[in-house]
């Protein structure tokens, strides 16, 4: 007998029919002979009405308010949902966030503490499938707390850690995780298995199935994910600590990753001295802007050298307001930015241990006379910056090269 | 410096522009320099929707599960309003039912039995508005538990009793209680008083202004309730336990109440023998069938009698299937039901001690030749059923004899 939690997210529990959907996943995980924990998200749509409401209220309102008002979403599923259960003729009950989950940090974005798992436990061992609205839970001041947009897949994995699972289900509106976005490369491929830290890299880079949150939780907890169709019948990606078995006959590469969420920022004509680099950086981390992709390039003997890196596009402006207000102490000649950029991804265990597969990347996209605006790579990535429009082509003679195009 | 409760509808909270209504309001009360507690209601629909969704659900649904999706809608509303506030500039939090209201008692129609009223004393001391979602507790097994429909006056009342308030303002979309229905009688008039007793009996016979359970909660409390309009600034009417003062100078009835939801059943021919009346009503009783206005007449020197009571309009299908399966036990002649049938009652403390009251009832309906059904009295009410085509014109003769006309 196995102990499992099953996610399903907001389409799959959009509406009575789909919840009934839903319960008969459930029934017939239970009639597998398995201690069965359920966590919903909100019907599609009722967190978007619920945050338009308290925008409408107050355009800056309480977080701990605002957590009031959207984690109602996720109880009214849950409900639902057991008691759909129950008229199947199963045992079922809900169990409120605030019951179990303790978290703390910021309200609205607050992270998971702890699971009490007692009540949960003795629900599950007298055979009671235990529903529970994912997304909340409560904070050290006794008050409702909710873990953020897309939270309700670490809910899952925090309470799956929590009560000792075997496995944790994310049952969502696709059907496993693919080797690339299908929308550019039509032969896409769904993977059989994937890594954590792979998961965690394609996540990253904009391949958004899980949580990257919930991921980086189930890592730490050992914990297996699957991810798989909530309206097919399909074996879906098992998302796992280390290949292995035939898992080890993949491809070295899981995926390509394609983000065109950056912005490219130059410095020019900066002194060739220690501590330059740090001296344009710093100002932008206070401010909470992220950068990547950091190129520090100096022309031999001339003493001046230029810098590049990234920056999410939507931080662009306040980027170069930021470095504008400190022109004075960085002391540069031009800044120029550059938001018709993207980022095109390998991502793979194999590249831990084959550095021939960054020079094929690089290979592949010379001989299409892509053009490489600054490169970026780590253990198990390795990136390019592109002009945007260069991105569709990159991706897809990325896949076809690595072998990843379906027959 | 007084602490009040304020409790606001569903069509009071029905939306962000009604929502910033209620909040002036409560900014209004507040600026007096008064503690100021909030209850609120759903926005009106919700609930509505809430309960669909769950009958959609399972037919018969778990009573448990049901409250976790019906309390969502107070919960939503009590963010926003606690929003709203302090956007104004005010200090206001709002607390769960489930941190503050031990309910116990059947899931879906739970009782009050305790209010945790020091977290709230807490936050009133330092200034701090509470806004509190009604119509919901925490039952002794920990789980959501709601009061039944209009849960949220015995909320309120509930927790000013708790809180040890001077005053529980109902805010409705009607701005006092009438002395009668002014779709029925134009020239209706609002009281600026009423007690305790004279609001039940007007409640039970159909006045639904605030939910009886409430009122009577208040009255054991002994604390003053208010109804007024949401909408309009008027004085509305004060629910007292005496009256006293200038309020002594009202008319000693306080009003005329109508009820349409009567059907009249008679048994002719039953034997002239005691506990004839308890062989028909006991059943009606074990069935959970409300009878009232029974009247039993022997014919003298017949030995035998006939029996006539009323039943709610919805029972009587029920009620007669009753009898009928215990016509061997009662032995009577025929059955006869009409559901054509209508109450009217006088109610005010004046009918206690002024016998003359009930007299005039008699003659003014019989002035206008409204054949009396039957008549039931109890200490300060007189109801009498009559042909319901009767109703409108009984109600507004009465509502002139007893000098309630507005000028």
């Amino acid at each position: 007998m196995a102990r499992i939690v099953m996610k399903f997210g907001g389409t799959s529990m959009a509406g009575i029919e789909r919840i009934r959907n839903v319960a008969e996943r459930v029934r017939r995980e239970a009639e597998d002979g398995d201690e069965v924990l359920v966590v919903v998200s909100a019907m599609a749509g009722e967190t978007d009405r619920l945050v338009q409401l308290c925008r409408e209220a107050a355009a800056l309102h309480d977080p701990s308010e605002y957590d009031v008002v959207v984690a109602s979403g996720e109880q009214v599923t849950a409900g639902l949902l057991a008691m759909t259960l129950q008229n199947m003729g199963l045992e079922a009950r809900s169990f409120m966030g605030w019951q179990l989950v303790r978290a703390s940090g910021v309200h609205g974005n607050a992270r998971v503490d702890a699971v009490e798992s007692g009540l949960l436990d003795d629900a599950l061992k007298s055979g009671t499938i235990a529903v529970i609205p994912g997304f909340q839970g409560i904070s050290d001041e006794g008050r409702l707390a909710t873990l953020g947009r897309g939270g309700s897949d670490t809910s899952a994995v925090a309470i799956a850690a929590g009560v000792n699972a075997d496995r944790c289900d994310i049952y969502t509106d696709v059907d496993g995780v693919y080797t690339t976005d299908p929308r550019i490369v039509p032969r896409a491929r769904k993977l059989d298995a994937i890594t954590f830290e792979e998961m965690l890299e394609l996540a990253g880079v904009g391949a958004k199935v899980l949580q990257t949150r919930s991921v980086g939780l189930a890592m730490r907890a050992d914990l297996p994910l699957r991810v798989l169709s909530a309206f097919e019948d399909k074996p879906g990606t098992r998302v796992v600590a280390e290949l292995s078995g035939a898992d080890m006959e993949r491809n070295q590469i899981a995926g390509i990753a394609a983000d065109k969420n950056e912005a490219r920022v130059t410095l020019t004509g900066i002194a060739d001295a220690p501590g330059m680099v740090a001296k344009v950086i710093s100002p932008l981390a206070e401010a909470g802007i992220l950068v990547d992709m950091i190129v520090h390039a100096a022309t031999p003997n001339t003493g001046s050298s230029d810098l590049t890196f990234t920056v999410p596009r939507a931080s662009l402006a306040q980027a170069m307001a930021v470095i504008e207000q400190h022109r004075h102490e960085i002391g540069y000649s031009e800044l120029i930015c550059d938001d018709s950029v993207a980022k095109v991804s390998i991502v793979g265990v194999g590249i831990r241990s084959n550095p021939s597969l960054a020079a094929t990347m690089f290979e592949t996209l010379a001989e299409r006379q892509i053009n490489l605006l600054a490169v970026s790579s780590s253990e198990i990535k390795v990136s390019a910056l592109i002009a945007e429009p260069d991105l569709d082509l990159a991706v897809r003679v990325l896949h076809t090269a690595f072998g990843l195009d379906s027959e």
